[in-house]
């Protein structure tokens, strides 16, 4: 593209039209990479190109076999009624490159490598202990990931990019030694870009991509388990925020007068529902079975409901995700904490937000490195436009 | 641009040639319309072109009496250390399009007149009742605008469009009867697009734009005034939310028992910080003379701090800025505020947020108003990339 803007565009027209095409067969790219299989009306909506243009773009990029067309179930009217109706789907030709997502979760480290066009081709999980080094965790998921590169005989010659996600905040202004050492082990052992981030923001990404959340403009995920995290999605994107801590919703204070909390606050949200603090007051609170574990979770309902009423009343999300081992609980957490959310929230805000349970399961995490990797490459062709 | 799309793009390429540069072209003129006068430097990092192309681009746009250019300060140091180096600046051609702010606010209505090239040629208020119909306050707004350009000599040949603040919320998803007047009778009048938005989120913008935070990625702005407002800015854009109510931080609950509030919320801050509430309790507060009134905005700024804290918590921006008529009493409401937002935020968002008064006065809305008829240009530019 330089050497074609390096010259007067006045005088040449090959250097312009073949960087023109190249924008608009980049459009096409970008929007299959970040949204998995198109119809051709769906690739026609995200690219914003004239069906003229669109149908000379993807012919080429057939041809070049960057492209594959099959009938597939129309992506729009997948899970809703049903099936949907057979139409002819475009992807990413499925050999055009691998992604790699890993999480380092507390308990638990997930393996799942997917291709460009969003088929996820081989996942595994091994438990591990609270007290495993990083440095452990790592060997860990680089043995896993081995074991499932073997047994399904796939090649990562293609691989385009490695997603990692890991326990606690990732700073984007100052060095985070677990976040440093992570990267750098990894992108020793493959040679390909890493991107680190926490494993609760990378769930909500996922969400937004895959889940409950797939295909809005806003979500905010809160994440109930042993931990209490959250993540912003805005545009399909992961918000960062200044110091790459938005969406800390564990961290919001539910009590001024509360304990301090290792975030630096007060009081803070994770205090309260964590599954570590709930279960050392009630065992087998997740069955949800006696008068004692149900006014546990009716007041943890009532809490959680309050935090999300102030982070809505910021944001005004089109959808609030809610994820973790607490939501198996149901109706004893979800009627209070509805009940707060309306009780505590603008009109304007509580009419347009929906409150759904996460969709996908303990690979979120990993499926969210995934998607990171797939959607960054979107973000650097954008910055270029 | 359809035209040159329709056919088949390999064939010809003045069209894709022309619409190559049309493309640069707009990439400039909206980095001009939305930031306003800016160097050669800081355009090229703004519309990331070549510095080859841009001096192409620069060139026609300059012939073609669209751009102007002329010895200036840097606008990169202008405020720091004094006076900027005298650089030379480009801008629209001022005499390239108006563009017209209304504030219709409670007890004061503003209009602005701003070229395309940022400069605020003409500016004027009247005073009104609270009870003034919404009808009234349309007729004495085109009064004054009637006035002034009478006075100032203003053609509104060249309007490109209306921007509208009015009191209270503009719902996104549902028709607000106040703003569809306000459309309506203000687009009658100038047959231009007329956009109508809540006065305290134009006022968030204007300070994105000319104001204290100015140029930064997330801003979040609250408005301390006889109403409690606030506004999200991201990206240099008002970020709605799904139901046009983000950044209502006024209406997050301080008290959980507290009192409901016509937002359908209850123990809203607002009810406890609005000066409406403070002077009933202290009528001369904003003096801040005795311990009766310092002890109010202790209280005032400790809440205002906690409230803080939530949102920061939740999109981690890197500015808050502070707004309306109690900041002027200065610490006596930024020590305890800041406190309280150090005492209940993640160290993470601590760290990296800048609180900061507002720079602007009371004709922040106008001109914000002024800043969503430049920024919706590239919007629709954006939009079709």
């Amino acid at each position: 593209m330089r050497r074609s803007q390096s010259g007067p565009v006045g005088r040449e027209s090959s250097g312009p039209l073949r960087q023109l095409r190249e924008t608009h067969e980049e459009r096409v790219l970008s929007a299959l990479r970040t949204r998995g299989p198109l119809t051709r009306a769906q690739l026609a909506e995200q690219t914003n190109l004239s069906r003229a243009t669109l149908s000379s773009i993807v012919q080429t990029l057939l041809s070049k076999q960057a492209l594959t067309e099959r009938r597939g179930e129309d992506p729009a009217h997948a899970g809703l009624r049903g099936r949907g109706r057979p139409v002819s789907v475009l992807t990413l030709n499925p050999a055009g490159g691998l992604a790699l997502g890993i999480d380092l979760g507390q308990r638990r480290i997930q393996v799942t490598i997917s291709n460009v066009a969003h088929e996820f081709v081989a996942a595994g999980a091994v438990a591990c202990a609270e007290r495993t080094s990083w440095a452990r965790r790592v060997q860990l998921a680089l043995d896993l990931v081995d074991d499932l590169t073997t047994s399904h005989g796939i090649s990562l010659t293609a691989l385009a990019g490695v997603g990692v996600g890991i326990v606690g905040p990732v700073a984007t202004d100052a060095r985070s030694e677990r976040a440093e050492l992570v990267r750098e082990t990894v992108s020793a052992r493959f040679g390909v870009p890493v991107q680190v981030d926490n494993n609760t923001r990378l769930a909500a990404l996922a969400e937004a991509v895959w889940g409950a959340a797939a295909g809005v403009g806003s979500a905010l995920y809160l994440r109930l388990s042993y931990g209490v995290g959250g993540g912003l999605v805005l545009g399909g994107r992961l918000f960062a925020g200044a110091g790459g801590a938005a969406g800390e919703l564990g961290h919001i204070t539910v009590d001024r007068d509360g304990p301090s909390c290792p975030c630096g606050g007060r009081g803070c949200l994770e205090r309260y529902v964590s599954l570590t603090t709930l279960q050392a007051q009630c065992n087998d609170i997740l069955e949800a079975r006696d008068q004692k574990a149900r006014d546990l979770l009716t007041d943890a309902g009532r809490r959680v409901g309050e935090v999300l009423a102030a982070a809505c009343n910021t944001v005004n999300p089109e959808v609030v995700v809610i994820g973790g081992e607490l939501t198996e609980t149901g109706d004893h957490l979800f009627k209070p904490l509805q009940a707060a959310l309306r009780r505590h929230t603008h009109t304007q805000v509580h009419r347009t937000v929906r409150v759904t349970r996460a969709a996908l399961g303990p690979d979120a995490a990993a499926r969210g490195g995934i998607a990171l990797v797939l959607t960054t490459a979107l973000d650097q062709e954008a910055s270029r436009l």
